[in-house]
């Protein structure tokens, strides 16, 4: 199947071919995390880790069920969820007094204990974020890794003096993205909800979309603006250095194992993955390209080569499996691996290695002396080189319009005047969602494409994938 | 309250003053994982990963929730788990077709796709391991760790050719087992169960057991041998190499969140937690003891001596609040970091450093010049020694007697002939549970405590925790 012809179709292949995650299991949207997968969603976990301990988040693990009670308290969010909820009601052979839910987001399950964590203004801002699984009982065609019923989530929940200080949090996400971006090779733009799209119980919602080759958009992940929507049904209060109770302002920001779906969706290709080298399992395999008579030294060479690039700290694999060479490229093609090395006799008499771009497929000969540097600069390369191109992409699937009619495929940018009116108008005549306006200052000079109304800020239209 | 008083009443105040978990969820038995008591659950996790990794077992994440019909297969098993499930019977707001539950233990989520992806002895052993949170409802009281109703857990599955290559298997978890243990310095023996309480399902359960202060066992993981008891309801077959079909057969390893609660139980004191080294989220802390007019010499030391550790590999933290020293030895005590290092101007003109071990209380006075060595080196001697004096405080609670009267709060070591009869009859007199017999040649010289028949293999009665 080819990426070009028919992506859906494509992506479903890929993802099996390259053995990511098993959708056999005997209930429908809540798939295997198979031993590559999971690898790959454990290296996106530690990224963000990294990413939110370095700017003093705690870790936390609250439970997975909430009761209903509790659920119920913030009015808007239970009307957003409770269509897509998992219901316990026995627990052995008992009907249990209180009904719990799987959680779907962890709010509800949250903010009664910040309610007892937080007493003065010495214990904010309140950092914290989380890894789990929720869950939503999806109704739509289920889609791996993008639209499943068990979800790998990420989810930050931060308290606040005020709102200004809120605003600041929601300004150090923005900034957290764009470091992880570059680590996935994701591009992506920042826009804001409209005030009927918003997540339930939000002040206001970005979110982080991406564009897919297909020329729809993928929901990469959200930042929230709570102010005191959730602190007030939850009573989360704190005295102030004049000793006053004031109900502190809370942001979150949440991602998905959606990000596995948007690297194999972007970056792959007819061959299979191709993986951003911060990602991948293994940045670099070594493929020894055995000739008759001098099997010994040119394994001897690329265990050499190997163990050099594992003290330097480079993940590389080397394949000593006994096929021959062009299956090796095959399987480690489709497996997305960044870098291929390939030691032959002739190269090493003339103190060379090939290396092999996935990303590209370009071959070079590089210095065998210098080949720890070389792997080094190359992988640092292919990963700014992969996020440049699919800027690219991403940008030539965006098609500024002043008219609704004989829409493209692809991502729609025009002028809105702001107006719900108009808001509506657009989404039926586009027959496209309203993904939102930039939260930077884009530079737009337009009019509102239904009142006429002259704006500066454009807004993105899209179908979802 | 003192550790030697009430053991019980320590335990669950110490988890609470050190901050490891919440217990004011809204339902019952199932805590937050707050930031500390979440980093050591975090690092227990990473010790088993390393060990499984090493061993060629691939990590997988299966989904939470299965099928009731796909439960109910082995009928053992269900038999053992059916009182104790959470039942999920809507989504949204509709009835499920089929029931789905909460996995109390895994087998039955992958064994229907163990079915899928086995097919010829080139796919044996199958190798895997998951760590993921678990469901019981307990309606035994609940204990922070050690009895929860959301369990954080560990199971490893395998499937192999013959028996005896799963028995090859278990010989290689009891290694694992024990390479653990010292990491954690937790000792603890291998008891085969009594066919009355193995794991539901298994052909035999080995227990992998510690000992209380209170001189009770606390059952820290277990390892099982199922044969085909699973292989053959799920049908697990592959094609040996004469194209014969052959069932499986599997062995499980399983561990909790009960380790964390061990190495409170076991290493704590009446000051608070005293954590091992390689469990310690700070395995140092460095503490500056500032006098008036040589602030900035002792802070500037301060830093530098933190770098170096830092830089060395040693998890350290250099505690600058504006508090006095004392104040911050309560606390690291309290949080139980193995090495305090105190930082005063006249050890300083001394080249000298104060060291303050946390398991003995023991100072000394070490060359500021050899710092990383000499810590390094301390941090190796505490976790020896914390084992020795953890695996001599075990020896002493086990009593070995010849009668099943006045028997003292300790384990009872014994003789039993094996019999069914016997067993019963022993369980019943002592009031205690037969945890069973040692897996390894543990010399022993005795008869039976009923029938009087010798016997060369002792065995273990215990109350549990």
């Amino acid at each position: 199947m080819k990426k070009a012809e028919d992506f859906g179709e494509w992506y479903n292949e890929i993802v099996e071919k390259a053995n990511l995650t098993d959708k056999r299991y005997p209930v429908k949207g809540m798939n295997v995390w198979t031993p590559y997968g999971w690898k790959i969603m454990q290296a996106i976990d530690s990224h963000i880790r990294e990413e939110f301990d370095a700017t003093d988040h705690d870790e936390v693990c609250f439970p997975l069920l909430i009761p209903e009670d509790q659920f119920a308290k913030e009015k808007e969010h239970i009307k957003g969820f409770d269509a897509e909820v998992f219901w316990v009601t026995h627990a052995g052979l008992n009907p249990l007094d209180v009904r719990l839910l799987l959680r779907p987001t962890s709010e509800t399950a949250m903010y009664p204990m910040f309610a007892v964590w937080i007493r003065s203004h010495a214990d904010l801002p309140l950092k914290t974020y989380q890894i789990v699984n929720t869950f939503r009982y999806e109704t739509k065609q289920t889609r791996a890794f993008i639209r499943v019923r068990e979800i790998h989530f990420f989810e930050s929940h931060t308290c606040h003096a005020d709102f200004e200080d809120a605003e600041r949090q929601i300004r150090e996400d923005y900034d957290i993205m764009a470091h992880l971006s570059r680590r996935w090779c994701i591009p992506y733009k920042l826009l804001k909800r409209t005030d009927w799209d918003k997540f339930p119980g939000a002040s206001y919602t970005v979110g982080i979309d991406t564009v897919l080759p297909s020329g729809r958009s993928l929901q990469l992940g959200s930042i929230h603006q709570y102010e005191e929507n959730f602190s007030k049904p939850y009573d989360i209060k704190y005295e102030d250095d004049k000793g006053e109770h004031r109900y502190v302002h809370q942001t979150t920001y949440g991602m998905s194992e959606r990000l596995v779906g948007a690297i194999v969706a972007i970056h792959g290709d007819d061959k299979g993955l191709v993986l951003p080298p911060d990602v991948a399992t293994n940045q670099v395999v070594i493929v020894p390209v055995l000739a008759k008579g001098e099997t010994q030294k040119v394994t001897t060479a690329s265990r050499g080569l190997y163990e050099e690039l594992r003290r330097a700290g480079v993940r590389v694999h080397l394949d000593e499996r006994d096929v021959r060479p062009g299956v090796k490229y095959y399987d480690w093609e489709l497996k997305g691996v960044p870098l291929r090395l390939e030691l032959g006799i002739r190269d090493m008499e003339k103190g060379k290695v090939t290396f092999v771009r996935r990303d590209t497929g370009e071959k070079s000969l590089r210095d065998r002396a210098r080949a720890v540097t070389e792997v080094q600069t190359t992988l640092a390369l292919i990963s700014r080189e992969m996020l440049a191109r699919a800027q690219a992409e991403l940008d030539s699937n965006i098609v500024t319009v002043d008219t609704l009619e004989g829409l493209p495929e692809k991502i729609i940018r025009t002028g809105w005047c702001g107006g719900e009116k108009c808001g509506h108008e657009i989404e039926g005549r586009s027959e496209r969602n309203i993904l939102g306006m930039p939260v930077d200052d884009e530079k737009f000079t337009g009019s509102c494409v239904v009142c006429k109304k002259p704006t500066h800020i454009p807004v993105y239209l899209a179908r979802a994938m």
